[in-house]
């Protein structure tokens, strides 16, 4: 049977991974495929660097249009990144009757509706296994694993670099700004690590993962985002002592009145297994109604972990190709006449526990008015601690854990205290997740 | 669109589950398939029985092979277990055009090869999900999740009854017997225990895995066996002193020579995540070329876990009821003209870190004894642990972590060892994995 041929978008470390899997790996993956897969030609800024990496039997072009337009070429591999061209290549192979398979989280994040619609109208498939936690198959369990299941919630570590700092920052009781830089210098970060740190490329996978598990459009503009930068020590260090780990976590979850989505650093039992993911490894801990907790865990970036995705992506698509369309798996899990228009919830209507740091003079009444502005918003105290300050320091920490709280009561009780004349500063606030299967 | 109509083979623990599930999460599960998936018709021995479980509206009978040959079914879930009826029936499903689900490890184990090359020659589907690790889609990982990789080794907890006799030992201090007891008696092992505190049970998934992960035939009679009965307390507390916590595992790797396949009690570094897999619960790892270690938890028995594999499945055929069979994903992983006939590896060739306690009297000379022959045999020590003896005893146990050794080699010098004078009883003999990735 004649080889299958791709297409490839962009030769930097994914592109360049790929065929460097495909190369290595190309009778076992024919074995399993049925077909041998082959990039035929592809599209890359520097066409010298390119050759070096592909070496000298596959066609070059620096115009991508020419490899969605290739009448050779029966699926796109997009793995350039960016919106706005991606997006354009991505519709231009579509229209041209191409499969696609992409890695590209923002691209769907943002265009994922738009892109979704007009390969179903056309009747071909876009895979994306490599978009979200890499190498692991997490998309594959979300839309075909666990179809049987009502999904409850589903909560990950799914940004390999803020995995990475909050291990370190842990292990080694340095500060944010010194282990980033460290990252930086490994590989870890990027010199710009906006994107990272502050939870948006986190926040990109939990708008696809929210959209699969639950049947909705995906909704990049709802979900809420704070990032680990303004993280302390000390806040890691009270969570330990308390029997947490403070993780980053994109948590969406099916309660009464909606969908929630949301990306913030989470206090986490230590003895949850996704509590022990440590470095830049990625985990998703997928509850449903039947299944109960499932764990998947693996290399969540890097060249050949996400070329393990995009190829398993260029299987799957090579398997089905004679599947009629509406028999095929569908994008987004759910078959898209049967999307749900369910709200997602204002953070504000969002349950949680909560750990507050709270500086105060150490005075006393402190303590008093304090809880009695908790008290006046029905939020209850399941531990605290203060500890005695240190000899010539006036001011102290209390640090409390609550019991579940909607946030906006637990915003206007925060406002209260910081405007007591006795709290000297702003309080850490970092939400508590049990992930105990409720 | 009509329902897809299944017909069910047993409703017991598993079969009642499937229908139960399948109810609830109707109209779920509908705007996934495409199609509702109803339950048309089951057999059952106790028909009374049968009829609480499953309601007014499915027709019922006595006689399987009435469901296997009925018109109007398109999928057969085999879950009597069993393997010779449920080999029949299958077999006699798959002649009548049924694609067919089961949860039965050991027929698969047995049978699979048979099963496979006969669905293969008829066009159906034989899926199977729930027979490994119940909820967990590891068969999808293997077959279709990690597609583009060479698998290196896959290690598994992948039997929940003794995971949860291994945990409590570990976490109670009780003896094997005592913890057998409790399980007993909460549901977790059977009045008969054999089968899972043997291996058996893991080794009838493992072969399947192996399958799966190395396109080879399933070779059940091929796998090494040993189960925890034997384990005292005093091997799980010193390992624990090591840093080391034991689990079954079953392991499949791919070596120069060959494959290996064993089952066994092992010693697994503590900070890995699955030496971390408590109670009942179910792990696999697996190790990929490109992907690295992957991971994957959750329940791997239970009506309703093993339900959420069984639905998959059915959503699976479902989905792709209309692709030609020469393009679904093939039963084996690998296309069955691309199976491998390379060897199965003796236990003698397989090589492994070894714990050892030696049981011996407190002599001068012991140790240069038993470590002269060690050396002989070319196996080094990694650690070594001596107590000195309680007051009225004279017998003590060494213990021994040895560097990576050949079984045969080892095996002979235990026999060398067990010989001496000294020595006061059988050496207790447990396999260490480091999991670490190489």
């Amino acid at each position: 049977m004649k080889p299958m041929h791709i297409g490839l978008l962009g030769v930097g470390t994914v592109g360049g991974g790929t065929h460097e899997v495909l190369r290595r790996n190309r009778e076992e993956i024919a074995r399993r495929a049925g077909r041998e897969i082959v990039v035929r030609v592809a599209a890359a800024r520097n066409l010298d660097k390119a050759r070096r990496v592909l070496g000298p039997d596959i066609d070059l072009t620096d115009d991508p249009f020419k490899v969605v337009a290739h009448p050779d070429i029966e699926i796109v591999a997009e793995l350039i990144g960016g919106t706005d061209l991606a997006r354009d290549l991505v519709l231009a192979a579509i229209e041209n009757g191409k499969h696609v398979v992409t890695a590209n989280k923002a691209l769907l994040a943002e265009h994922g509706n738009e892109i979704f619609g007009a390969a179903q109208q056309r009747g071909v498939s876009v895979a994306f296994e490599a978009a979200v936690a890499g190498g692991i198959p997490i998309i594959k369990a979300l839309r075909e694993g666990l179809t049987a299941n009502q999904i409850q919630w589903v909560a990950g570590i799914i940004n390999g670099t803020t995995n990475y700092i909050l291990s370190e920052m842990r292990d080694t009781g340095a500060a944010f700004e010194e282990v980033l830089k460290t990252a930086q210098s490994l590989g870890y970060a990027e010199a710009d690590p906006t994107f990272d740190i502050e939870g948006v490329d986190a926040a990109h996978k939990l708008a696809i993962i929210s959209a699969l598990a639950f049947g909705i459009p995906i909704q990049l503009d709802k979900v809420h985002v704070e990032g680990i930068s303004n993280l302390a020590r000390v806040d890691i260090s009270n969570a330990e002592e308390f029997g947490y780990r403070i993780k980053l976590l994109g948590i969406t979850k099916r309660v009464a009145d909606g969908i929630e989505m949301r990306v913030h650093p989470t206090l986490i039992p230590h003895r949850r297994l996704i509590a022990n993911v440590e470095g830049a490894m990625n985990a998703v801990l997928v509850k449903g109604d039947a299944v109960g907790p499932t764990l998947y865990y693996g290399a969540g970036a890097g060249a050949e972990p996400t070329a393990s995705a995009v190829i398993a992506d260029l299987v799957d698509v090579t398997r089905m190709h004679t599947a009629d369309p509406d028999h095929r798996v569908p994008h987004s899990a759910f078959r898209p006449d049967q999307l749900s228009d369910i709200a997602v919830l204002p953070m504000g209507e969002v349950q949680s526990c909560y750990y507050l740091r709270v500086p105060v003079f150490d005075r006393p009444g402190v303590l008093a008015d304090i809880t009695r502005i908790l008290a006046d918003r029905k939020i209850s105290i399941e531990a605290m601690l203060q500890r005695e300050p240190a000899a010539d320091e006036e001011e102290v920490n209390i640090i409390f854990l609550t019991h579940m709280t909607k946030e906006k009561e637990m915003n206007a009780a925060i406002e209260k205290i910081e405007a007591l004349p006795v709290t000297t500063g702003s309080i850490t606030r970092i939400r508590i997740e049990s992930l105990d299967g409720k």
